[in-house]
């Protein structure tokens, strides 16, 4: 494939890494075309504006990630619960070498790109807010299958599905602030006592009587 | 006062108010000047750098908050937890005029630049996890306190005030991403899960059967 052929691709692709390590305000459209090998001259001919590159670099991220994270879990074997702690799981080890490469923990890119543009344009807040909902979706359904098998006891689905989001998106914060992925391993698991249930422990470790 | 005495807390005031209702990277000094009414060439005889005026932000921002949210009601008579649900409530009385005056919800100043700039500086970086080093004091001296009259079983202090830290983060997040401090207001309280209990349901309120 040539490189004119792919430029869209390479665009999104190259402006989502650097508003990732950085942010969207401090990257603008000619170093994304620069890191993207593309004439800037041509960016125009792809996207109408900066915001709706954001706009196709949201939908391809949240794509990936819930292709990679959520999708093969839904409906799984095993305890309910478990897909909502294995998530914690799988992006500890996704974000882990990511974060001895780069050397820093760059955190949730849907919730940096909310954090920094919500105030500011609301076009991409609306877009990114409905990222959210599809999002609670897969703590929603986690949490009706839970209910269903009994392993918790009833509970308000919607509330503690946006509970547990907002639970995770604040661990992303914090571990980004320290820089430590720790944060997230330690953190992580305590989001099912949102749930109304103790988080388990590993045999390894045993409480302090 | 003169304009000229107070030309360093005006430059203060300026940056924290415009970065918190846009970001650090989308207001630079001269707009900061400007809207301080202070001469640019002035400005590096008060600050040395964008930065150094972003931690005197930080000081006055944390100075401010911690005595009016959280002072007050440090070793306060009553329900230590109380103290928790207490900061949800008038964080939410303080930010609902607010709301209603800019059109927006601008959620956590020290929230949001720890998210904007983590990666990209690290004298900020450290200073916003001190702040947040700081503040999980505050929760971690209401569940000790908890733990000592009995009100919930003993936890490790640290760790559930770490994740109650988080928890509202995330809630703040999400509330600004979808532009309605009601996200706070319905899932703020559920923060005492995090401690091992239950949140008390308002009399007026009545589950469906």
């Amino acid at each position: 494939m040539g490189r004119t052929s792919n430029a869209r691709e390479r665009l999104i692709s190259s402006a989502g890494e650097l508003w990732h390590a950085r942010s969207y305000a401090d990257v603008g459209v000619s170093e994304i075309c620069e890191a993207a090998g593309v004439q800037k001259g041509s960016f125009y001919h792809f996207f109408a504006s900066k915001r709706d590159l954001a706009l196709a670099v949201i939908d391809d991220y949240w794509g990936r990630y819930s292709a990679q994270f959520l999708s093969p879990s839904i409906g799984a074997d095993g305890p309910p619960l478990e897909r909502i702690t294995g998530l914690v799981e799988r992006q500890v080890a996704f974000l882990a070498p990511a974060q001895e490469r780069e050397g820093c923990l760059r955190g949730c890119p849907f919730g940096s790109l909310a954090m920094e543009m919500s105030t500011q344009d609301e076009v991409l807040r609306e877009r990114l807010d409905r990222v959210f909902d599809d999002w609670a979706r897969f703590f929603e359904m986690a949490l009706a299958d839970a209910v269903a098998a009994k392993d918790i006891p009833p509970v308000d689905v919607r509330k503690v599905a946006r509970a547990m989001q907002a639970y995770l998106q604040g661990v992303f914060l914090l571990a980004k602030t320290k820089n430590d992925i720790a944060v997230i391993r330690d953190l992580g698991p305590q989001v099912v006592l949102l749930a109304g249930v103790a988080p388990q422990t590993a045999p390894r470790k045993r409480r302090a009587a």
